[in-house]
């Protein structure tokens, strides 16, 4: 159990940062109307609002390379809490901006899973 | 409502970082036994293995300086997500540690909190 809810939390985080780095607008099915995003201190809630927030950052290309992914379940609903740390590079920067992201993991009735929370910050 | 989680999100962090620095085994007040800690990627479970790892960290005295704090509300369970980035002074260390910290507080039977998931990772 252990093992697979490690295994989920980084698949989903895989995924996750490889829409963003190569098909932000796609980021709407990771979402649900009931997910919210805090990014930087400015809260978001639904997907169009995120993805919309999401979208419109100050870059047009990025890549997040991770340096750890923790996983734990989070209630007896199914949810995954997952926390990321890594790194993110921007075009024209000569050196990548640190960052701290966390998600919970929410069941879908499908077997799936969406975004029900989603918390970013750089490191300063 | 989205005031009232920001508001009981810094009051636990502030109580949970005041007994951190003041009497780390009354930390165990904090957990129940299906609690989980992630710290540094090492996993435990439950309020004697967590509250152990905590009191036995290779320092006796410390002080976290918080610099963000943000809140949301978890599920329909009345759970709230917090993510802190701060700040930890050691003893004889002239720079202070730069961490990320997430907690999943869930509501007890008797309308208080506990710490049900967190996830503890210094900033390198």
């Amino acid at each position: 159990m252990e093992e697979q809810i490690d295994s989920v939390g980084k698949a989903f985080v895989d995924h996750y940062y490889h829409l963003f780095d190569n098909d932000r607008p796609a980021m709407s099915s990771l979402y649900q109307p009931t997910s919210m995003l805090t990014f930087e201190g400015q809260k978001l809630q639904g997907v169009e609002d995120i993805v919309t927030k999401l979208t419109q950052l100050p870059f047009d290309q990025c890549r997040h390379v991770i340096s750890t992914v923790d996983s734990q379940p989070a209630s007896v609903t199914g949810g995954i809490v997952v926390f990321v740390s890594g790194s993110l590079q921007l075009p024209g920067e000569n050196h990548p901006l640190q960052f701290s992201q966390m998600f919970h993991f929410s069941p879908t009735p499908q077997g799936n899973f969406f975004v029900l929370n989603d918390i970013f910050r750089l490191n300063y």
